[in-house]
């Protein structure tokens, strides 16, 4: 606890990787690229869990769970979808292990329990849920199908980091069919705006909406809609995407059904998700070089109280208090925690709670008390002032809203000084290494010049923003028309 | 709909396999021995999930989440969990799929991407939670860790059931780390006290408590408690279960904790869990050849209400009481539905929901509206009456509370007229085909006899209950003597 985190300006990237073991948040495992997400940063996911799976359920979708492997054969049937994640799947071959005859105490993969078809831990679940919704539609009454499903998924990566980019991580998954390809853009879309919504509001994370270049869309979309947000280091974090499928897997899978008119059509779909790596958009938007901090719709705990006293009488009579002042915050619907160890001292547990996160602190201590008084700490500005004893109640609630929305405001006031209008590729370069985030410039809209500026720059096309107007102009790569300018940046 | 189940008495096995599939609960999928879990069935899942999510929280259990894959190396290390497992796990070899060359459009495994160490697939996770905690124990204060996953695993199965065995399926299980063997034996028998106040008091379902043989024991416990209930064909079937761990894995991982003395000591532990299999519980205990019946308390839909109507006018008139009747018992904390489909006959809706277990049902036609009635049926006795409509929102509430009380004792009533007290290998036998359900007798506490006894009648012991009184007797298998009766059963 002592050892002061590594600070944002000296390395951003040692900042994070430590300040996500020291806020006890997640920690890499014994398995290569796997995590382990602690009960501290699992309980803030389950926050966001809670929260998005109401969002999902007030409009119309059910949870399910489907199967964790895809037999080879349906990974295969999507081509590009396949294409896109048989290089980074993990698959199992065998269903048995035996002893290991020439090793004691050792096991090895049984020969003999070979399966015959291997099956590829699911990447993403598109190949086994249209697999299973060609049994469930016939008629256009069997239609719209409207499932998310909360699970873990797999894909290979070769360089990991805890939440950003792990070999397994957790994520929902909404899997919807319909009757008309309308139907399923809305959905696309409808999708699209909880996340931001939720990303906003919830997470107070600024983000830009819109929709990905054909080279950075989901394999096997036709259209891909996307949640972008933008981290303290300058980079873009895609915090969530909403795909329209068009009819490629009811075609790969053969879904059809009977319109109102007794005709066979292939059913529409969409897939959508956001995962764990949320956490670390959510780190890497407020957090500071003393650690964490949280929005308090997010904080597992919200205010944290802690004594400071000489000897059992002063602790007897704040801790009285602190019981008082908790009950107070409980019946007000906050989430408090009176710290009342006695072997370890205060500063180590401001310390601690500030690389926590935790929104505020109270400290009371015996000249508090003579005041009937304690001391309040906000975690994102680190001020202090004194409140009233009698007033906490009052306070605090509408002080965690003013937190909320000063964080929002923080983060929206930083994404928006650094979207930069640039007209020429030198400036363009010049831009993204020094000032970073994002560049707004025009793009001629083909793959070429797309994949020419990332080979020059490492910035890839993050969305056409759903806002911007159609404005006539010359790519800042080829010179060729553009109708309208795109967001580039470099990205986790 | 219009084909009648099978009937339990005719093929209970066939009855249980049409109810869950009809009853949109689940279905098998395309991967050999994994199922499908249905919006409607994962519904009840959630139902269970949340309730035993806040018993393991109010008693002070914490959720996170650890790696599907547990490498061999660490699965291997306690030597008798890695026997117990190894027979029946899924390995990943492989990380990555490459074109074929011999087939167009068709992948294989890359010979490249061998892992250099297999994964499996965890069967259950004290391997990886345990080379886990290693990292996070080193003194007393760091204990005990009380920590709760919820996730999927898989068992390669050879006979698979929908719910009651499949090759992956949904559980929590808990890991806790203690500083004595006292204080992982009260955890571990706290939690088989959650679960048995879970699955009689939400579930409806009476159980069994006790402790396992050793040869029923959790590869790798030195005591497994459970919860053991019987099923309406006479089978038991294991609802929860709770291990002692002893010091196995912390030996097995090398897991010691300086005690407040300073010496190091090797971590006491427990694990625990239940699963999907509960919702074979559930159904088997109080369906009927009807279809579903649900313990309100598990009921996704606890009201149905149906229109019966001719006519846009008559329809428009019930529907307005509908509507109110609604809102009144959703403002009444029940969950409630109007069923207003107009493609489908009121006869086919009460067939469907009769299916699916719905607890209660109002029927209005316009004989009803005359006389300010509704129909009301209920789901378990099949029953109806008529009540006035003012007296809907208060009749409900405290019918629903009845009914789940009336499961309860019914399948009590049938469990306890299903314990034979037997003192005669062949009434055993005899009892144990006909009437089945659970033989209470002397065992002579060897594993030979009890192999014996499997071996000749398929009969298990499910546990050595907690409330038995000592008593002298013989084994009424071998005639050596006995301390006290157990609990054999056929079992599921």
């Amino acid at each position: 606890m002592s050892k002061k985190l590594t600070k944002r300006s000296e390395d951003y990237s040692k900042w994070y990787n430590e300040l996500v073991t020291r806020a006890d948040l997640a920690e890499n495992s014994a398995v290569r690229g796997c995590m382990v997400i602690k009960p501290y940063g699992y309980a803030i996911w389950e926050k966001m869990q809670a929260e998005l799976d109401s969002k999902f359920k007030e409009t119309g979708h059910q949870n399910a769970y489907f199967p964790l492997f895809v037999p080879k054969n349906l990974f295969e049937a999507e081509e590009k979808n396949a294409e896109g994640f048989a290089k980074e799947c993990a698959v199992v071959t065998h269903y048995r292990l035996k002893n290991n005859p020439e090793e004691k105490g050792k096991l090895m993969v049984d020969p003999e329990a070979k399966l015959e078809e291997e099956l590829v831990v699911r990447p993403t679940s598109e190949a086994i849920i249209w697999s299973t919704y060609k049994n469930w539609i016939q008629s256009y009454r069997d239609l719209p199908i409207l499932i998310n499903q909360w699970a873990n998924v797999v894909r290979w990566e070769m360089r990991t980091r805890l939440f950003l980019r792990t070999a397994e991580f957790l994520w929902q998954e909404g899997h919807t069919a319909h009757a008309t390809r309308q139907e399923a853009l809305d959905e696309t879309i409808l999708i699209n705006d909880i996340y931001a919504n939720f990303v906003e509001n919830f997470m107070a994370i600024p983000v830009i909406k819109g929709v990905k270049s054909e080279s950075e869309r989901f394999a096997g979309a036709e259209q891909t809609h996307c949640i972008e947000a933008l981290m303290q280091d300058g980079k873009a974090l895609q915090a969530g995407t909403s795909h329209f499928l068009g009819q490629n897997f009811a075609k790969a899978f053969d879904v059809k059904f009977a319109n109102k008119e007794g005709k066979l059509e292939h059913v529409w779909a969409s897939s959508w998700g956001v995962s764990t790596r949320l956490m670390g958009a959510l780190i890497m938007t407020h957090s500071d070089d003393n650690g964490l901090v949280l929005p308090p719709n997010l904080a597992p705990i919200q205010v944290i109280i802690v004594p400071i006293y000489k000897g059992e009488e002063q602790f007897s009579a704040i801790s009285e208090v602190a019981q008082e002042i908790k009950q107070q915050l409980v019946d007000a619907g906050v989430s408090v925690k009176f710290d009342d160890r006695d072997n370890v001292k205060p500063g180590y547990k401001f310390n601690d709670y500030e690389l926590k996160g935790v929104p505020l602190r109270i400290a009371i201590g015996p000249k508090d008390l003579e005041k009937d008084q304690v001391e309040l700490a906000r975690r994102d500005t680190l001020s202090k002032s004194f409140i009233s004893k009698d007033s906490v109640a009052v306070v605090i609630p509408s002080l965690l809203k003013e937190i909320q929305e000063t964080l929002y405001t923080k983060a929206t006031n930083y994404r928006d000084e650094h979207i930069s209008e640039v007209n020429d590729f030198e400036s363009f370069k010049e831009i993204l290494n020094s000032k970073g985030g994002f560049i707004s410039a025009h793009w001629d809209g083909t793959a070429k010049s797309e994949e020419a500026i990332k080979k020059a720059t490492k910035a890839t096309i993050r969305c056409i923003p759903n806002n911007t107007k159609p404005e006539d102009g010359v790519c800042v790569f080829s010179g060729n028309p553009s109708k309208q300018r795109v967001l580039f940046a470099k990205a986790y």
